[in-house]
């Protein structure tokens, strides 16, 4: 990879570990790396903005890392949003782009609300049926405060995760019974069938109906391929044809922005200061939790598993990544 | 109010129990009428572009109805959408708005995709939390399709809603577990103890997360009142503080509208050919389940409950509406 892109996919890898979110961190780093040397994923595919007319705009990602493209889109929908106050960047060609929450925080230093969506490999059903067609397609909004930490949500519209129901098989504990289907489509609590089965959504048929309008939105405005067009569960997905939808948009087309961000301080003191149930220690607004960890982290330091270390040895190995780079770190 | 406006009203009444959200239909009327004669609601408020920059429009709705106003603003956006692409009107100075599919509609006949969100009374606290704070702030997209139905969400994101557990309440019978809170914060099956708690919100921290979030685009960006700022339960809504935000996407100005309109179809299509749950007869894309009604209810006529049917009798009596044409409907 250029070096530039380099940087940008570790930063946002180190970005999710960063705030808390080792799902989306450099855990990911092997995976990646196999992507890049043979998966198909094309390390010097570069984005280009291929359609352009007012405020739409719609990105090729060339085959890049996801992590590039969708960085291009939230750039061009940002500088774009400076002259029409608001803009949408539709991505094809694209993989993989990580954290959403990373594309929708780059609006914020310029004071304006980033909104990120993207398409994901198919792990639901619609709702009542068992064909796994719909993926979890999880949505970022990032909104800027004046002085707390910014309003960020960041979330697929599923329970849980593949990921995480395969840490409760390999501890042998079974998972809560909200999280996934067998294959007849039942409720289950065993691991292993979960795996074989479906994802629940969140709110039975509304979070399946939110996963399915998001991703019509992330994939068929740029061309890109939509649900198991995508690819599977077992095969991976299929390179270069993952899309994403990216907005902009700049809070002084609207409103004064310094009032603006005064009022979302105002929403989240409201609710760290508001009465939490027994039991609860503290409240937070979105993106509170996160902006505690990174807090947190920048100060001590990032905590990762042995897996994960172990995970980054593998890959730097297989790429040949300078020893005194590895070594310095662990 | 003026002859259209009060057509625009009835219309988007009539269309909702059309359609089968009886619960956002014709049942309003003596609501609306206590609003409308008294209640501060203004019948002859004007809408209007008060902040008018490229994609960006904000809306004074004038302490109009909310229908009039949301309706309004769509035009607004719609028009904007066929120079810039996209659009978005920020409303303030506006009420409750009924059912928010119908603006995110208007969009559809244009080929562009209508996204509709408003704020609403806090009925829910953030996550861990007992302070009735955030509303369950709905949100609608509409996507147009070819041959199929249109690819229509509209919900809140609370599993239940106030209305539903107070007719629980007058059966006796007990509530689902997911619905609603009691005042300590505990899942509850009592209405009574529900409605003097919260509502869920679906998924956990997940829904009440996009409440937040979409209550804040919501209100925010156009100056309006958020969360308690509009009111609560039991005094109801103050009026001429609701805010709404209103999107139109022209579909072009991304990708050939027919390539699009036809890959939609293919959603819905999958969805709808796909194995469904034992004991679930026929499944559904997003919209499908209203496209379905709409086409019944248009042959054979509306069914209305007798509750129903007498409030609209009493707001008839009270407004002095021509009897001819009470007598004629029942």
């Amino acid at each position: 990879m250029d070096t530039d892109d380099a940087a940008l996919l570790s930063d946002s890898l180190v970005a999710a570990d960063l705030r808390g979110i080792h799902s989306h961190g450099v855990l990911r780093a092997p995976e990646y790396v196999g992507k890049l040397l043979g998966g198909g994923v094309d390390p010097k595919g570069r984005p280009r903005v291929v359609r352009d007319s007012a405020a739409a705009l719609v990105v090729d990602g060339g085959n890049s890392m996801g992590q590039i493209g969708a960085h291009f889109a939230m750039r061009q929908a940002i500088v774009r949003a400076r002259t029409t106050n608001v803009a949408a960047a539709a991505v094809r060609g694209s993989n993989h782009c990580g954290a959403l929450s990373y594309y929708a925080m780059q609006a914020l230093e310029e004071n304006m609300i980033g909104i990120a969506m993207t398409n994901a490999l198919p792990t639901m059903a619609p709702w009542g049926g068992l064909d796994k067609v719909v993926g979890i397609n999880p949505l970022a909004i990032a909104v800027p405060a004046d002085e707390c930490h910014p309003l960020v949500f960041d979330a697929a519209f599923s329970y849980s995760s593949h990921g995480k129901i395969r840490v409760y098989q390999q501890k042998g504990e079974a998972i809560p019974s909200a999280w996934a289907f067998d294959k007849e489509g039942h409720p289950t609590t065993d691991a292993a069938k979960a795996l074989e089965g479906l994802l629940q959504p969140i709110g039975e048929y509304k979070g399946v109906g939110l996963a399915i309008l998001f991703g019509v939105l992330s994939s068929l405005l740029s061309g890109a391929a939509y649900g198991d067009g995508l690819g599977n569960m077992v095969e991976g997905a299929k390179p270069g044809l993952d899309g994403h939808l990216i907005m902009a948009i700049r809070i002084a087309g609207f409103e004064d922005p310094a009032r603006f961000k005064s009022r979302v301080d105002g929403v989240i003191r409201q609710i760290e200061t508001g009465r939490a149930r027994q039991g609860i220690e503290k409240l937070f607004a979105p993106g509170g939790v996160e902006a505690q960890i990174e807090q947190e982290h920048t100060a001590r330091g990032i905590p990762l598993t042995e897996d994960t270390l172990e995970g980054l040895n593998q890959a730097a190995l297989r790429t040949q990544v300078d020893r005194r780079i590895r070594d310095g770190l662990w």
